[in-house]
């Protein structure tokens, strides 16, 4: 199975694809997609960030894909911005045929770290333990890495529950 | 010059189209995309909002298009969701090689009605009257009308400011 994750942002979108043999994980690819500019040119920085990400599923044809449940608090400016970008990391795999599924920050630390409550470094050392040797693109890379590993475990959950009710029954 | 406007929201995303030609204004359509669904079906949502608004920019080749600056300052949950809901208003027509124009509600308001502090009611009495005998889809396919008129005189406007500089030079 090959997990792509997305770690929304307008500047910075990072994304990350695992490939996930039963326990074996292994990298596949990691990168950020960028859009500069300013406020006034914000369909042109969203078209711009839709089609980096269409050519990365493109390049990389994810079984299924995951997105961060991210709020931002600090201001509503801020927060509709994110929503801006959120809305590109999910429509993306979804126009590709793939199941989306989504991810509370908390959610996504504990799978990879243990703990609902680490902090990026944390996060960014365990993603490099367990895909060792790999060159990260940057911190939102790392943690598209994360989401991905964190779907991985999620869907793996899921399947052995639907594996022992199948022996079971 | 054909002027599409879009009143952004994940639940009814309006939109209307008028021609303007000079001081000459004409309705050509309006409606609303629909989506349905819970949070957790949010990806197919966009999905589905982007498809039907693709097919309304396919079905009435707007020239340009305008989409409002709207913020919610209610909650974090709402502007992200409006965020996400805007980020497809915006992105389809660039994805059509429109330029997308961004008005704050009060511009609309100014363009339509004659004041910043207009209600709803008012907007749409005052569409109803540039637009006379035109059946309006619902109360955001009338924000979306709006949005398109003030689109269309703000373009008036820089054509005729454009023309007065050329005839000054």
């Amino acid at each position: 199975m090959r997990v792509m994750g997305i770690d929304p942002g307008l500047r910075n979108m990072g994304w990350g694809v695992i490939d996930a043999d039963g326990s074996r994980i292994s990298h596949v690819a990691n990168g950020i997609c960028h859009s500069a500019g300013g406020p006034h040119d914000l369909a042109a920085r969203l078209l711009s960030l839709c089609s980096q990400l269409t050519s990365v599923v493109a390049q990389y044809a994810p079984d299924t894909a995951a997105v961060e449940q991210t709020f931002v608090n600090k201001d509503a400016v801020a927060t509709l911005k994110l929503g801006q970008a959120r809305a590109i990391a999910l429509l993306v795999p979804a126009q590709a045929g793939l199941e989306v599924g989504e991810y509370a920050p908390n959610a996504v630390k504990k799978a990879v770290v243990g703990v609902g409550h680490a902090d990026k470094r944390q996060v960014e050392h365990m993603v490099r333990l367990q895909l060792p040797g790999i060159v990260i693109a940057g911190p939102d890379a790392a943690d598209a890495l994360a989401i991905a590993l964190c779907h991985a475990h999620h869907a793996q959950s899921a399947g052995r529950l639907a594996a022992a009710v199948r022996r079971a029954s």
